[in-house]
């Protein structure tokens, strides 16, 4: 068993952390660490709001009741030399503060984007790019710590990274053009986005948004070399809009390859990929990391974001495109708060685990 | 005054049509035509649901006593020969059999599919290829007839080819990448889209729609050569997807363009751009056919479809495309059941009536 | 075993029976039965669009193999008497011919209003009235049939009959002032409730739900008197009307009881009531028949409708009410499609079976 | 023409001031104040949003030219003096602060609920409780004031408490039980209510609203007694819930009246009820106070809340209630944010210039 600390444990992204670690066969919860104003009470006190009294619970599985119990201490405070590893769901102004503390002597894997890009901190989606692992190596040189930073991708580069994995892999993808229509739970609840503002509405803009999924694309599908990784060799342009949805991002995307791929060829690269993942028995890990769909009216949001517990990405809608290059189309989801959040970082972390890094 | 009739009254696009003629300065209603079941009805009573007794009008603006009183006659039985100009509102397979009867004495101009892709019928859009209409005498030798028939865009093709115009005008656009997101009211009543089938939810296709764009926007920007229309050489490759808004059709575009061309030259383009329209003073044309606007977050369909009463495109998000050569990127809103159907028409009329076609 | 028919199995009430009564441990479905276009099909194929080749399923969970394989024989052919019990989901023209038929030979458990007013069939809620079954004797006597027809209450009566039922029988109810926002699964699929009408609107109507909730809610808590029941004491006022919600109907209802009660021993009283269901130790029975939150702001659908697998009933808002002699209070959240409907059903044969009337 | 002020005059309300005074015939925009942080810039830089620079206006209607120029003043700091009139558009407890200073020298209408419930000040809804204005001489004498503060009911209280007043009027209400389904605008911005709490859900509970509401109606439906008002002698009793509307707040109402009273002689009372605003020719009253509508899917948010520019009320599906004595019942609708906010507000105005309070 594992000794794991949550940083930032009474925000959405913690309190997923806590439904996801809650009876895991390999880590177990040892800290939960959260802002000044939590420190020193219990966890379930510290959900309480203050002026009502309410719990600010927001997972649709209840709390557990080992985490309700657990007392809160202060983020700055933590000691994370007596844990094994560190998953950090804060915000990435404290993420640059607190995470660096606690990699000098422990492992953090982070949701947050403040390290994401820096050039010894990889991005790992298990089954992706397992070998980027070996970047911490160099990182844990670098910068004289015993732990690590591990970043997690944006929650809307995770889903089309993973489906154009093999279609890279096999048949060299050289650009992609996608249009995301995201759910109201990728921006949180501070502020987030008013019920006025997204009813009957789309509002066609997400700051930074695109610029994040261009860049973790080329990193995640990029190669190691000379102990670095060097970005893949795709072009990718987007426009992130967000939708009346709650939960799961949906993307239309539209991409070139160096070789010829015709549909049927692509569908069966994207429901063979495993990436090796099965071998792994990972206890996270869904049985198919893509699951392809013929029918037309497919993927939806509603039907099928919790597709494997909502680790799968779905494809349908898979296709010939008549613009690009060998170009294909397809439509693909995500689910956004369990892959694109605190499960995938959880399953980051078992890869982690059992492949000698923690 | 040119004496006009509606066909497929009852329906909604008839309806939009009945508000889109009230106090026209140039056509007045002499004709309400139906199914066989509304015939020999007032229009008020035709609206009438038989089992409960409630009025079916759909329209925000309330019908006008003139129509409530107006007989209706059944379709097939209408003599179209007293009228100038019909404006057929029916579905496809009704379309085919009613509009070439008409036709026969009498000009149609139709918002259905029956006969949009036939050579000798233009699509026009008033600003974008006035110069089709030529095609129309064409079709009155081929066909034998002293009226015509002219389609009406789909709802999704408009807002795009009315943007794609100023561009494909100077800068020649040679390959277009487009996703939408469409509005309900674009699925109509009959069965349109259930409520619990869109709440919560992106739905990834609309049956069709995909190759009705991808071959009218050919055809729109095409150039007239030989007496037909030779379509606009680039390619157009779309995902069309339904999202839980009312009214607004919003599309992300990608596109190439032959000669360069900056997101500042293409505002610059898009928002001067005119087509002959002012000069020809229609009633129902828009002051700007397209809307340039520069705040990221805008347009969004809520806050941006009623802009100039539906009939102008307004665009947002431009800006410079790194995927595809000469590439720009944008994002559209067309209101597609005002400038998208009967309000087009009705200007489609205009265009027609000042061009000496009626 | 008792083998048990499904009678308007491809429609979704018949889709939620199949969901139901999947490995269940005392029924084994051994008919499925349609309309003549489904008859000689599988399932199956039952279930395609003839058009679109699309499977029309509508549960999240998916169909089981055991019933995409089964045949689908005519409705109006099905041979009852091979079978312990039918579920019939068909809607009320259908069932007032086919269900007598049926009962001849074999209990009917009907979701259809077609017989649910007639005196001598009983409307079942286990926990709440299982000694109306005793009324099933005398419908026998007086119709000759060797089965019987029992009726389900309305999706909108069920989840306030089930409040007031341990309210009424320590304090007695005395009138009853209720206003639902129904969910959209109520309105079925034929033709449901459009998107376009639904979205940012609340439609106050509902045709003739009203009077069914008066009706039904006085037969459910009535008493068994002479062989047949008296309607309960209660005067009943009801709004119904239509929000933008897929599952889960909410009511606030107001009540007048004869002996006083305060909040607190009515929370007590709901809380505890069990109306000798745990003794029966029907599979399908909830945990608790009513669970009472303090929270303020619960019960809300998306996040209380699931409360043991839908069918128990969710109250909030528990507090005095200053107009009625003796006033009450409370917000009541009961998921239509789980016990409002199949599920319901499923645990009202669940009593008869263990009661002895299968 | 008065000179008014508008205070609060960036935020919501504030704006709608100024739309709703924009080409007003008798008041004219000589000040706008707000916080420090705005104070000193003009208004259109007041409302740019200082990190995106987008500018955060929140009506349809776009900012008038001369409100942009405008100088903002710091509320605290505004010389009330130089007006014949100041609008309170701020939050509760800086009216507390701010109103009294005002109105040292001028009067003051507000939207806060800071001093409603005093009983020196009055509620005016003009056409209901047009005499209520007389409190404010004993206002101006208890104080010591040249000026006055006169408050606006919540939102939810005003449409219920205009439908109350014929009824009471004439037959005498004794008795209202009432659950509000209340629109998204209601909740303002700070925080709002968020897309991903009430998208798929009703939340049963607004904070304080049922003691607004109940509160308020008797001390509008009072009647002036020794100089003061004596709160009307009915039960009230709500039930406040949020529902997925923007805007428009939905009531159903059961009441009771001492004399008895059909259906149709209600509904001849409301709608040709006036309370003497026709003959006061005020520019922002309605044609009709109360539309009634005998279409039973009607009042519905998303098609009734323009009605009359949102400042008639109206009622649907008005019928007999058999629990009440002498029981009533109907649906009605209210804008919240027009009728319910500031355009009441320039309308309470009117009627204090009119009759001579100004």
């Amino acid at each position: 068993m594992h000794r794991v600390g949550i940083v930032g444990a009474t925000g959405i992204v913690g309190q997923q952390f806590i439904v996801a670690l809650d009876k895991h066969p390999w880590f177990q919860v040892a800290a939960l660490a959260a802002s000044e104003r939590s420190a020193g009470k219990s966890y379930g006190e510290a959900l309480r709001d203050p002026k009502t009294g309410a719990v600010r619970w927001y997972c649709d599985e209840p709390p557990p009741a080992w985490a309700l119990a657990m007392p809160v201490v202060e983020a700055a405070k933590l000691d994370a030399s007596s844990l094994g590893l560190v998953f950090s769901a804060v915000e990435s102004d404290q993420a640059r503060e607190l995470e660096p503390v606690y990699a000098k002597t422990t492992p953090v894997i982070s949701t947050a984007s403040a390290f994401r890009y820096e050039e010894d901190v990889p991005i790992i989606i298990p089954g992706v790019n397992n070998a980027h692992a070996a970047l911490l190596e160099r990182q844990r040189r670098n910068r004289g710590w015993k732990g690590f930073i591990t970043a997690q991708p944006n929650c809307t580069t995770i889903g089309m990274a993973i489906t154009l994995k093999p279609l890279h892999e096999r048949f060299g993808v050289t650009s992609v053009i996608m249009t995301s229509m995201q759910a109201l739970s990728g921006a949180g609840r501070s502020p987030g986005v008013l019920g006025l503002d997204i009813l009957d509405n789309v509002i066609p803009f997400i700051s930074g948004e695109e610029e994040k999924v261009q860049k973790e694309t080329l990193k995640i599908l990029g190669g190691l070399r000379n102990g670095g990784i060097a970005p893949a060799d795709i072009a990718v342009s987007c426009t992130c809009t967000r939708v009346n949805v709650r939960e799961g991002h949906t993307e239309t995307v539209f991409l070139s390859t160096a070789k010829p791929c015709d549909a049927f060829a692509a569908a069966k690269a994207m429901s063979e990929y495993d990436g090796g993942l099965h071998e792994l028995e990972l206890p996270s890990a869904p049985e198919h990391l893509i699951v392809v769909r013929d029918d037309p009216f497919r993927p939806q949001p509603r039907l099928d974001r919790d597709t494997e517990g909502g680790m799968a990405t779905v494809v349908g809608r898979l296709r010939r495109d008549n613009v690009l290059p060998n170009g294909l189309k397809y439509v693909l989801l995500s689910h956004n708060t369990k892959m694109g959040a605190a499960k995938g970082a959880v399953l980051a972390a078992e890869l982690l685990a059992k492949t000698g890094y923690l």
